[in-house]
């Protein structure tokens, strides 16, 4: 959840950053975060993907792919949109053909609500794992891409690179998808 | 998603009505549906309520429990003071204690795109299925309140009187339960 | 749920018919069914795969993917087996990477208790959505395979042709999919 | 999952003690596994319900409410069946409406498979977290039930008391209910 993520979006027209500063102060923002996996062909997730990004106050850290809903856009279609942003046009993502989510994440300015921590806003965030399938490379908005096998990605290392609260999203993801140790 | 419910809500002062129709214009609004029903001791749905609503168009239909999450306030929250609001104070609502959605409507002001529509906004709705177990009477903003077998629930009486594809979001909750036939 | 399917499966050796008959008259028989669905790059459901075969009747029936799981069995590896075994060996399913079914339909030999019927068994099924990706043909056990778009799979002549409860099952898998009508 | 309980269950005369080993070498059994708790009036699970039992191998074990599902039994009758089976009559246990589990264990008699270990059987067991709302107290079959916080639940001194990987389903449970730290 990048400030680089979110100017982007508003490159599209659809609110300047003026306006959108104004409106995370008044209204939850609906988002979507996706963990990205690599399966094999009985569909058991092999790795799963971690970002890593310059944060809005300097700091590098590991991260899903994550980012707003834009007005008018299917959740289908931000999925899509955020996952191709970040590990670029062949990344092949396979969107689940249910959009249930497996949790729903609520992010506050104050880090004590849920531990999940956005200081920007209040973020509302639709939570999934996706299957890609083809060619990552980190896109501009990210430094670097790692794969993570899912022991180490419930390991204390990625924990301790990870800010926000999302190293737990990812242990939520790990425990839907039984990889939880 | 009445009009009436969310004057309620912008009367709590985070939003002025005219500030919240111009980020209506720009924002996907963070939306719960909650389907109240009875169970019996075996946890087994028995009947759903519907409310009796007057609409914005002035026309009267039947439908769920809805309204917006608002700025600072958690999801189950938002579940609690929508139900309480709509069946009144002694309903004594059972929040689930997951909040994994079992399904997410996305409602649009063009009724073409997903079924889901709500001529206002652009609302993503977590949907859930809360049972009561307390008194209901239906609030100051419900005309009336019915409690429906499922099979008359999944009939075409109740879907002709319901609007903006709450209709399905209801066939969707019984399917949920299994209920649907 | 097909007598044929079963006789398979019991030439593997685990258990011979004799003795598999008399553990369904006092087990609950763990099975798996799975909804073959056909999407788009987007991961939206374009259609649903339906099996026309010969019920141990002697009618014919369109039927879902089903089968049980064998001792020893991972759940993921029945659906492989099960679905390969329908649909032919380049089918290239994509299991899920999570196992949480949608739903869990339980098959009893009296059709009134839940209206899945098998009169063969009780069986509880786990009920996955499967996108299948590859060249399908329909298997020797398996008479005709049809892909109906979700409105067909939806309506009353699909639901006519189905039996044992199946059509509710699929009706089930087009809910949690939102495709239902 | 104790072999007391399974004879307790063999008692009711569906299959003799004999009968039922030998079906279990043969086929897998269908379990239901039960995480009881504590809810406030929002919903939020304050606590986790754990009981004391004597194992198999003559060990003491913290462990979930767990049994298998009878010849003709729903899931939902076989999931309240073994909680008052082991939390007593007054338990008054509030079984969710949607049987959807949160996930499905798979126990195998060799350990390594899936980490879900059972010496006796293969066992595919659909996991639920189940409010409990009236007294509970241990029944014959449980030496002792303690509450644990969410905190205590995940941490390790609970985890080095839970054999066959209950304590990694107890983790699941708390990442299904956004409690895992």
């Amino acid at each position: 959840m990048t400030d680089i993520t979110d100017s982007t979006d508003t490159r599209t027209g659809w609110l300047s950053d003026h306006e959108l500063e104004q409106s995370r102060e008044r209204l939850p923002i609906v988002y979507v975060d996706a963990v990205p996996v690599r399966i094999d062909s009985r569909g058991q997730v092999s790795h799963l993907g971690l970002l890593l990004r310059m944060m809005p106050d300097g700091s590098i850290s590991r991260a899903l792919v994550s980012g707003r809903v834009l007005y008018g856009e299917l959740v289908r279609d931000a999925l899509l949109r955020h996952i191709e942003k970040d590990l670029g046009p062949l990344a092949l993502p396979r969107v689940p053909p249910s959009l249930q989510p497996f949790t729903v994440a609520e992010y506050f300015p104050d880090p004590s609500v849920t531990g999940f921590h956005d200081p920007r806003q209040h973020a509302v965030s639709l939570a999934y794992v996706v299957p890609v399938d083809g060619e990552c490379s980190p896109s501009a908005n990210a430094l670097d891409l790692v794969w993570a096998t899912p022991d180490e990605a419930a390991g204390p290392s990625v924990s301790a690179e990870m800010t926000g609260g999302q190293d737990r999203l990812l242990r939520l993801a790990l425990a839907h998808l039984e990889l939880l140790p």
